[in-house]
């Protein structure tokens, strides 16, 4: 039995009776019952997750998985490939987006080289799993082997092994970079949908009309080409998915095998996600989404995972800036669960008075 | 010149040039123009209204603003005014959920009473701003008289003063309490959406189909009585409005005149902001909206303010919870706009290594 099929194994379901115990703490709440909403299933899913009424959310990691794309050379993308190692290096250097918001939300950010068409020194301080110097162009055959979609599911669960070796990690944020990476994301929604294409594709980076046509046409030639089965995700991942997002899809599935919950970024992390549940349905048990991306075939991911979104900011970046911001609630959600007094409590209060 | 008057005479434009350099600078970061969506324009926003790039949201206030309302003998609330008061001492004692939401965001809150139907000690710590026990039924006529409409607004406004007079302010939230008080909302929204009451009212803490009836129908009864004219604020406000209402009015004037950005949080905070910006358009510059509430009729406030809110997480409980969380994302947002490099910044520090 390979890694990915051990990880997957070890997957345990939430704890059921935590989870209705905090159902019914937020019912007692001195407030209308209901009232805040999303929060409170967070709040009660944590619970189930950590087996305690009193989740502390202390360490937060986002791991930001980087590929190339063979798709590109279809003109599917405004920025050429050599822009996915410079913002490595941006990532590292800690100037980016996802830095900045990292560091608001009190997360650490993490950056892994699944598959970029650049060598990194290994003095680098990344996560050095890189599968190929990115994928084969899609739209003429698969992207990448059976074998190399494994493996790049495995980067991912070897990551979350390596963060959990370290330290405890309470929460986890999953981010991408790889210029043409929506590509491989509309395709991937395009089989578990079943929708046209064109309904799926969004501008990514900013597309003009032409750019968009080129983009629908890609994604339409690489799904007749390859002929992708929906009941086979490992499959899907492989004819038309991307290294980074075989990565991301790894991460669910080792912080699901962990117990640790896991928080996806946008269009490309959910697509990750979704390979992750197909493999693996209890895994969803541990996933949170952050936010509503502006890419056109985000909210059906969504709506396939069946997952409601924390944010609708018209984010359309990735790194894992959405992810990041969804951190911030989350930890609110916790302290809605444990710190709001109940009925019972004000009482009690009101009574030593 | 009343204090009124005199407040909303003292309320300046933002700084343009420091909003578009601000704009400048977030299209000159190194990713795709306008991809961290709504939170570049708060970012910039926030500029003009500091005049610096670099703005740091240090102190964080909210002013949670607490009154009783006549109309509630028509049955339009589930709860008893006598909640009203208790809440009070549950806020002061520090269990309710905007303290804990307030404690998340690093906020502070004070209670104002600006119209509870109890009698505080004079030693509670919060902002003592009686105007009456409680607003007169508007079913049967003006709510208040002219007089306490204006007073209640100039005691939001004398709160900003009381705070910028011990340090300064640099996010002011507001929140409501009072019970009954999502009825004098609908009306307000009522009158500036001329829109159906039956469209615009929702089932506060919970109302079933029975309570929904008897509401639409005291707020039907309360226009048709009242006659208010969206031409008169101040006569909107006495006839169908209520004292925090008033009160929550007069914070955002208040805060625009002391150069403050204001995070209003949902239907009934909203209404009081409509108030002050009819009041005082120039007073919308430094409001920022911070959630969808669930009730119905605030997307048509937040529409007629044309603002966008930050979250939309299903909340409907009022006391500011929704403020508090959306100061976390307006910190962001002044993260984003001086942290993140622009391509140069990048560039210059490759050329330095």
């Amino acid at each position: 039995m390979g890694l990915l099929e051990k990880t997957i194994h070890k997957i345990k379901k939430p704890n059921a009776e935590m989870y209705a115990a905090a159902k019914e703490r937020l019912r007692n709440q001195a407030r209308p019952a209901g009232s805040l909403g999303i929060l409170e299933d967070v709040g009660a899913r944590l619970a189930g997750i950590f087996g305690t009424l009193d989740v502390k959310l202390k360490n937060k990691v986002i791991v930001t998985c980087a590929g190339d794309h063979g798709i590109c050379e279809e003109g599917v993308s405004l920025f050429p490939s050599e822009v996915t190692p410079q913002m490595v290096y941006n990532f590292v250097n800690g100037g980016a987006s996802i830095n900045v918001l990292a560091r608001h939300a009190g997360a650490k950010v993490m950056v892994a080289d699944i598959g970029v068409a650049y060598n990194f020194g290994p003095e680098l301080p990344i996560f050095h799993k890189k599968v190929r110097k990115g994928t084969s162009n899609f739209a003429k055959g698969p992207a990448m082997s059976r074998d190399e979609a494994i493996q790049s599911i495995e980067a991912g669960i070897e990551i979350v092994e390596e963060l959990v070796k370290k330290e405890p990690v309470h929460l986890l944020g999953t981010g991408d970079m790889g210029i043409g990476n929506t590509t491989p994301s509309t395709a991937i929604i395009a089989v578990y949908s079943g929708l046209p294409v064109s309904q799926l594709t969004g501008r990514g980076t900013g597309l003009d009309d032409e750019g968009l046509k080129k983009k629908i046409g890609a994604v339409e030639k690489g799904l007749s080409v390859n002929k992708p089965d929906a009941a086979d995700p490992v499959g899907v991942l492989s004819k038309v998915g991307g290294f980074e997002i075989g990565g991301l899809a790894g991460l669910v599935i080792g912080a699901a095998a962990y117990g640790i919950p896991v928080v996806c970024d946008g269009f490309i992390s959910t697509a990750g996600a979704l390979i992750a549940c197909e493999l693996a349905p209890e895994a969803r048990k541990y996933l949170f989404a952050s936010h509503n991306s502006v890419e056109a075939g985000h909210r059906f991911m969504l709506k396939h995972l069946e997952l409601e979104p924390l944010l609708d900011l018209k984010f359309r970046l990735g790194e894992g800036t959405g992810a990041a911001l969804a951190m911030e609630l989350m930890d609110a959600a916790t302290r809605i669960l444990i710190e709001i007094r109940t009925f019972e409590e004000v009482a009690i209060q009101d009574a030593q008075k």
